[in-house]
């Protein structure tokens, strides 16, 4: 499956490098110094690759080259099963335009690219979901009074409804208004981004910190700016690496290797096949989204040390949820060793990662994302980096929220707590009737159905039938055979809610006879599901972690007051 | 200096290219089918253009790139004056790693990069500036009691601060809670996100719109999707864009050209250029922020009817500010249709523009951005934009103080009147007195310092000896000998206000000797100021559109209520 994968983004990869070099050598008119060099060692890494062209000499291919209407050259690759369906796919044009041509339609195009996602039903309907902060985690959708459980939230915590957060927000729209007026340079920089800034770099141990419109633009831009400024970057990426990574790698134009997920032994051949004297960068998830798997990362640690390349680490989807104080996964992996000595040079895993990003979309129940890191690093990320300059920065009401609950959540380990109490009942319920959940040491609770038109069906039925909400997630987002309902339990899911989902999920598998856990095994098993040969995972948070036994009805009461 | 600025970018973009050349070519290692192509005509293009390749024949430079070690080719091509500096910036290196050299040191790297911007004053310190809601335009600095007069921000309507925005946000914060939970697919969907984009579809006479955190992801993620996805696409583009399009239309990696400032000639010339049955975006700002300067847009229209080209209009700068109902500067075209008939269909320019994209973050006084068009474009982008897609969409409580304020403004043409009667007269107030402003038909009111130096001595001079903010703004943000204090009046400063401010320059430009018109005119002019040759300019709104005389007095009442 990860093969697969692998295999699809290469090949997507591919169509879009040949489009770039298309397009680069078009616009590049001057200085051909490096270009004869690189042209010779192109070709011969081509000819060895390309089973095609294998059987063309290069005086051919010169000769195709050199007539005035290029229609050979573009037959023949037009014969390429691949570059074929890329020049159709681009519309790449022989030269001279056809003079009886159509003008180009622009409505036409857009409708044709609509109708291609309705063709690989990868056409998506919102749900109308309006989440209501006094009822957390219930919402209504259109009308009012139609009341669901929300059960895929990514405000993990339910912080968004918190008093203390939704107070200090309102008083902090009495005395700053509404908006920041202006980018960080200009008006648009207060107190209250820098206390952020600084509890950011507090929580993550770091020297400083950088606040972005969102950790979609914080991963972007620190990717882009580092892989298209350092001289020679090389990244290497995780196979399941979020949009946001793979939109920064991209728009660097840096070279990339991408790794097998959570594979360090892969990630060590790559790193072995680059010079040690190019600086490199590991990137890669502590929590990956849509299977709750969780990176390995003292290994990838080790192996930056070796290779002498820095490591990039999202926790976006373990901030306020993992560690001691709620920094992430690198901090749970000293959380004795956190908890007493919260801070930077205490000689565990945290100081070992050099740049951190995070949002404050999720646990911490706002909406922005930042990077955290060496303070020189985070300097120069303010000073070059687009998507930080040039944009209105964050308004002080959503600053003062976000810190108002990292803050708190740096105190209290309750919601947490009970957040891994609730997944882990509703993961043990679900095994107990045969429901099949994709294993993983996290919050996550992926239920798998396997197909596009299942994982919708339920999904639909849920809402409707049961007032539940849970999205189906389909391809892209997972391959196709992966579909599955993610569901995000949270502290506030009451018992009731619990026995109400599992029942609901119970009917729905009756009903339509979608597959169980038995049905993958029969088969040799799914994405870990069935599967006789793996191992089994431990929950990231330990039992005596949660202090499992004691600890459940001091958490319901914190959590109530939520 | 409009081809000056062009040349510099030119440069820039030349050395880019080179590298992008070089590592697209590297990552490709299959289907030179173009290549031999385009490489003919590159080499024979470059032949022409490169005064030193001129002097070297193919063969040679062949010659040079067979040899194993390239260092004969690269100590040819660190004698080009461009190329040899492209080298030494970008790290090129000569193949095979120096065996003893030193490990890539990321610190001396971020090092090396913030000493680039000490050395060539680049380097940005921010101003502590809290705006404080209940004095509009007042903010306090570090300390709470350090207060200051804020004339540089870009909530231009000083509605951030306003009562009914504040209390729709207070009420919403309540009712939904401090953040979406989710992205637009996932949870983050709420009625408030649809309604708003409703709003603003109905504001711009569009089918339709669509939310993002940003403009600047709006405009980068617009045009980076069509630009890729658009076969064969050429993007034309204003040179003094904003970074956010400039970005987007660098990721979309289509070929672009770029039109001299408001240039309609220039614009056909590259238009004829062109390929007529090529897809075309033509790519422009109303007004330019850092000038004031407003786009000929009916002119950019005929030429996109003319080309089959579809235009790309960033209202950022205009919308709350300009045209009956606060669409900006397309919408203040026809003035009264609009204000009539304010619908799609009306027959006026509104209709005539392809994609419109605007900002909640500055009149709007919230933050967040959006791109308005026909109901299949802005599917299209829904469905294929990764900077749409894959974040956490705005929180309800933002969403619902856009939507407010929008719908405000779209009654109320109160506070944009008093704005351009206090941009009116801080003009003619500093142009009696000779402080040079450039001259402009909008809002802006740039005072030109024409020195790094100069400038931000008035800046600093400003903020600590009369308590007034206005950023300075140098290169690169504009160009060097342009540098200049960008002064944004808005309805809530006073005729005291308005007295300070020019009494506390002239003290400035009397106590430093900075350059008055007469020093500019003497010198033949720079930015239009002082140049004899200048035709001069009609502001936006006429007299007769602020009703000039009569309605002083009802717009400060109204606006008193701020």
């Amino acid at each position: 499956m990860q093969r697969l994968a692998l295999g699809q983004r290469k090949s997507a990869e591919f169509i879009g490098e040949c489009r770039d070099m298309n397009i680069t050598l078009k616009s590049c008119i001057l200085t051909p110094f490096l270009f004869p060099l690189i042209m010779e060692s192109v070709l011969l890494h081509a000819r060895k690759a390309c089973p095609f062209l294998h059987g063309n000499n290069m005086a051919a291919l010169r000769q195709l080259a050199a007539k005035k209407s290029s229609s050979g050259l573009l037959l023949k690759a037009n014969q390429c099963p691949v570059m074929g369906a890329a020049i159709q796919t681009r519309g790449v044009h022989s030269g001279a335009p056809a003079k009886n041509q159509e003008p180009f339609s622009y409505e036409g195009f857009y409708r044709h690219m609509l109708d291609k996602k309705h063709n690989d039903k990868s056409y998506r309907y919102f749900n109308n979901i309006n989440r209501l902060a006094k009822k957390f985690p219930m919402a209504h959708l259109a009308h009012p009074t139609d009341e669901v459980t929300v059960w895929c939230a990514n405000d993990y915590l339910g912080m968004g409804a918190n008093t203390l957060l939704l107070n200090t927000m309102k008083e902090t729209l009495d005395r700053y208004g509404a908006g920041a007026g202006g980018t960080r340079n200009i008006a648009g920089n207060a107190e209250l981004h820098l206390q952020l800034e600084s509890e950011l770099a507090d929580l993550h141990h770091t020297e400083g910190a950088l606040v972005f419109s969102s950790c979609m633009v914080a991963n972007d831009a620190t990717l882009s700016t580092l892989g298209s400024k350092m001289p020679n970057c090389v990244i290497f990426s995780d196979e399941l690496n979020h949009a946001s990574m793979i939109e920064g790698i991209r728009h660097s134009r840096a070279e990339k290797h991408i790794f097998r997920h959570n594979d360090p032994e892969h990630l060590e051949q790559l790193l072995q096949s680059v010079d040690i004297n190019r600086p490199k960068i590991i990137a890669f998830e502590s929590v990956y989204s849509m299977c709750g798997s969780i990176a390995p990362i003292e290994k990838f640690i080790a192996l930056a040390k070796k290779y002498n390349a820095i490591t990039f680490l999202d926790e976006v989807h373990a901030v306020g949820i993992y560690g001691p104080r709620g920094a992430g996964v690198a901090e749970h992996l000293d959380f004795d060793l956190n908890a007493a000595q919260p801070r930077r040079g205490n000689g565990g895993i945290m100081d070992q990662i050099d740049i951190y990003t995070g949002t404050l979309g999720k646990s911490f129940g706002v909406v922005g994302g930042y990077v955290a890191g060496s303070s020189q690093f985070i300097d120069m990320i303010r000073s070059y980096a687009p998507g930080f300059i040039f944009t209105t920065s964050l308004p002080p009401v959503v600053v003062a929220g976000g810190k108002a609950c990292i803050n708190y959540l740096k105190h209290s380990n309750a919601e947490r707590r009970m957040q891994q109490l609730n997944a882990r009942t509703v993961k043990s319920r679900l095994g107990e009737v045969g429901i099949p959940v994709v294993p993983n040491p996290s919050h996550i609770v992926p239920v798998l159905l396997g197909d596009a038109a299942a994982a919708k069906l339920a999904s639909d039925e849920l809402l409707s039938k049961y007032n539940i909400y849970v999205q189906s997630i389909n391809f892209p987002t997972v391959p196709v055979g992966h579909e599955r309902l993610r569901i995000t339990p949270s502290p506030g899911h009451t018992p009731e809610m619990i026995d109400h989902l599992v029942d609901s999920l119970q009917d729905i598998w009756n009903r339509y006879g979608f597959k169980r856990v038995a049905d993958y095994e029969a088969e040799g098993g799914r994405c870990n599901v069935g599967d006789k040969s793996f191992d089994g995972v431990e929950p990231m948070w330990t039992d005596e972690q949660l202090n499992y036994n004691l600890r459940i009805e001091e958490s319901q009461q914190t959590t109530s007051a939520i």
